[in-house]
């Protein structure tokens, strides 16, 4: 049997989560995108499901800026990386936050 | 009779602040500081008024990026440059979200 090795990327705790890192994560139209695009689906989705209309290299970019602002969970799983919303830790953390960016972004 | 002469500078009408330009505007600490400040008080207030642990010339810049972003206000009156918070264009435009921020803020 084979057991694809899944790792956890760095990415902080839900205490540790900024609120300016947040504001600029989300601020960057791509990555708000992307972040709806997560939050409509229920599954995690690999960094290359994506359609965002840029290169691959600055697409790995902006999931790191949503990594490491704790936006965005990701996980390795063999050579794919799957990311999820961190929604219920951003609810958490900033009550009312994520709704009222993405709601803006619905318009 | 001395008549102060009273101009606005250059700022977004309200259907045109852009969200990315908010979320960006509100990313940086000093600038969220001085948008809790401004929702807290009744008047225009000038820009040297405000405690913040910058220099002059960085405090400028931060009220240039507010009011390009259509989260400040500025007018000049005489030699002043005096500042309120667009919390109604704001809401108008993206409800909710102020609040979420400067809740978050308050946390």
């Amino acid at each position: 049997m084979t057991v694809l090795q899944t790792t956890t990327t760095d990415q902080p705790a839900r205490e540790d989560i900024d609120l300016g890192a947040v504001l600029h994560a989300l601020s960057d139209p791509t990555r708000l995108e992307i972040v709806a695009a997560l939050d409509s689906r229920a599954e995690a989705c690999p960094t290359g499901s994506f359609e965002v209309p840029v290169s691959k290299s600055t697409c790995t970019h902006h999931f790191r800026v949503l990594r490491e602002a704790g936006v965005v969970r990701q996980r390795r799983e063999g050579t794919a990386r799957l990311n999820t919303l961190r929604r219920d830790d951003l609810e958490a953390r900033f009550p009312g936050l994520l709704d009222a960016v993405l709601d803006a972004k619905a318009g």
